[in-house]
């Protein structure tokens, strides 16, 4: 089968062995892949996802002198079945999945892996057991928005909201969007999101931020501060001893850049008390003043991926309408088109989600 | 009056002009004063403690070109009030106080500054609203620790506990053992505790720590992990996907050393989901891997100071000999002792809380 494959740290179409679904597994047809930022950062960083391996020892890193085919965020047509399967959906269902595959000792990720194809390949493996059918109806190529929106998702849940935040999401690529429509539908606002590019900021819009900020103008935080003012009553409510500090409401941050600095940046603006979430995916290391965390008292938690039931209830919102994931495709390729696509993919405002078809 | 004055980047024993009250305030004499770990980085990293205020405009820099008194764990006389006030306690009355005057434009700290002397010096000045009388026959040099209590019992309260928590501490300075005196309060066992000194690790036996792990031996974590084994119900009950994870109840670690380089092993270290509470003060900046704290989704909480209702809290516990705070103190020196003292305090066998008394 045909399949874009990272070799030798770049991106070149090939052909693979057919993968063969062993007991529990399923045989699938991708049709489509999302290329996610992930995907972007691993062709740059790959040694360091594998050196950063050897604190997980559960997990096998990948071995970078043999091929990868990258791509987690598909959706699939079922093909047909390894032994011992319920054979629950028949040939031709489309299904999303949660993109482990499970393996007697233990899930083993597919996409960042020797073993596991991807779905920039033509068909690759999936687990039964974790084959969601796609509502009829929705098209492929929003199915596969599943992933990078239960990334989103997964990212609210874990700030564990209590209703008085005023969230700033920093960075509006699919990541920030995604956590801009999980907010949306958690009834926050105003949200106010900040990206350098216009592009960028008008899906913001589209996707539920009130507030939008270019910081090539206006410092975020101020912007932020200017719609998070307490009500008199909250002020009023306040402690003699914080009447000095400025009288605004909780800040719930979302860090959804990734870069090395951003994380410095956000505790120099960050006011007192404000929780970060850190979104974005920095592989690199990071630099910071820990004495500025400490003076605002600061709380940083990390997020990745999402659990499947986030995962499953993306789907839902995606098949109902409830979230417009359709925007944010950009563009569609094939898998002669992926290398490319990697390149373009650093233009915000000509692309947000570039879709592989590798049956194009 | 005598102090011992922070002058050119040394600490010095010399006179200043006797503090005079003003409305609201009250003259103490001072009897006796913790030195704080806070004090010896300040004498080391005075510049970037200037540098790092201009992120927070209320606060006035120190002018290092100007003599400042360090001391902000103190217990008092009083002597004499200023105008307007209300003089509730009579003259030799002992009292305690929130180490920050109270001016009209704000609260200022006492101890870091040009303008407010800290309890390094014979006399000093607190705010009238702000004294706590110190219950009768608690020793002044005891009563002094209340602020170090206080950090302990602020950093527990900021863990937002649930109760299924293991605990680590990392450090045993007078900040860990404040923490894990904090935690003995909450009822959280085991408490486990990491300090390369065999002293500290037999202090933090004294004030609660059911085990102690010296690292130069034995890898805390793995320790730690060794007392943090689920109950086998608690392993039945878990998700069949995280069946691969150790079994392992939730991870608090309190980081209480302050040192570059500290949190990175702490994130190295930690398990997946960890909590990480940052005490220790590091006023230098720090290199990390955020993918670390990313793949383990590690939640980081920095913490500074107390709130008034803490430290009289606090006060209230070594009253009533629920803390044993005077196991803390190693010795005592008079205003010519601070200089030799802030050397000595680099021992952890020798030393943990040297109490400077000014009129000695």
């Amino acid at each position: 089968m045909r399949a874009a494959i990272f070799r030798n740290g770049e991106i070149v179409a090939d052909t693979l062995p057919e993968p063969k679904p062993s007991a529990g597994q399923v045989l699938v047809r991708t049709l489509a892949c999302g290329i996610c930022g992930s995907d972007l950062h691993a062709r740059k960083h790959a040694h360091r996802m594998v050196e950063l391996a050897r604190h997980f020892p559960g997990r096998k890193p990948m071995d970078l002198a043999r091929d990868v085919v990258f791509g987690h965020e598909f959706c699939c047509e079922v093909l047909d079945y390894g032994p011992d399967s319920r054979r629950k959906f028949k040939a031709g269902t489309r299904v999303c999945s949660f993109p482990v595959l499970l393996m007697p000792d233990g899930p083993k990720g597919i996409g960042y892996s020797n073993d596991n194809v991807g779905g920039y390949a033509e068909r690759m493996l999936l687990s039964e057991a974790l084959l969601l059918e796609v509502p009829n109806g929705l098209a492929a190529e929003h199915a596969a928005l599943t992933e990078p929106l239960a990334v989103g998702i997964h990212a609210v849940a874990k700030a564990n909201l209590r209703g008085d935040e005023v969230p700033l999401v920093i960075g509006c690529g699919p990541v920030g969007l995604a956590v801009i429509a999980a907010l949306k539908l958690k009834g926050l606002h105003p949200i106010v999101a900040a990206d350098y590019s216009p592009a960028r900021r008008a899906l913001a819009e589209k996707l539920g931020a009130d507030i939008v900020v270019d910081p090539a103008r206006t410092q975020a935080f101020a912007t932020w501060a200017e719609h998070a003012a307490m009500t008199p009553e909250q002020k009023a409510a306040r402690s003699p001893l914080h009447a000095w500090l400025p009288a605004l409401k909780p800040a719930l941050i979302f860090e959804c850049v990734g870069i090395p600095g951003l994380l410095q940046q956000v505790f120099e603006g960050a006011p007192r008390d404000a929780r970060i979430v850190v979104v974005g995916v920095c592989m690199e290391t990071d630099r910071s003043e820990p004495m500025l965390g400490i003076m605002k008292e600061l709380n940083v938690q990390y997020v990745l991926g999402y659990t499947p039931e986030e995962f499953a209830y993306s789907l839902r919102l995606i098949a109902e309408g409830q979230v417009d994931a359709a925007s944010l495709v950009t563009a569609t390729v094939g898998i002669d088109g992926v290398a490319a696509a990697f390149d373009d993919l650093a233009n915000p405002e000509r692309h947000t989600k570039i879709i592989v078809e590798p049956w194009r």
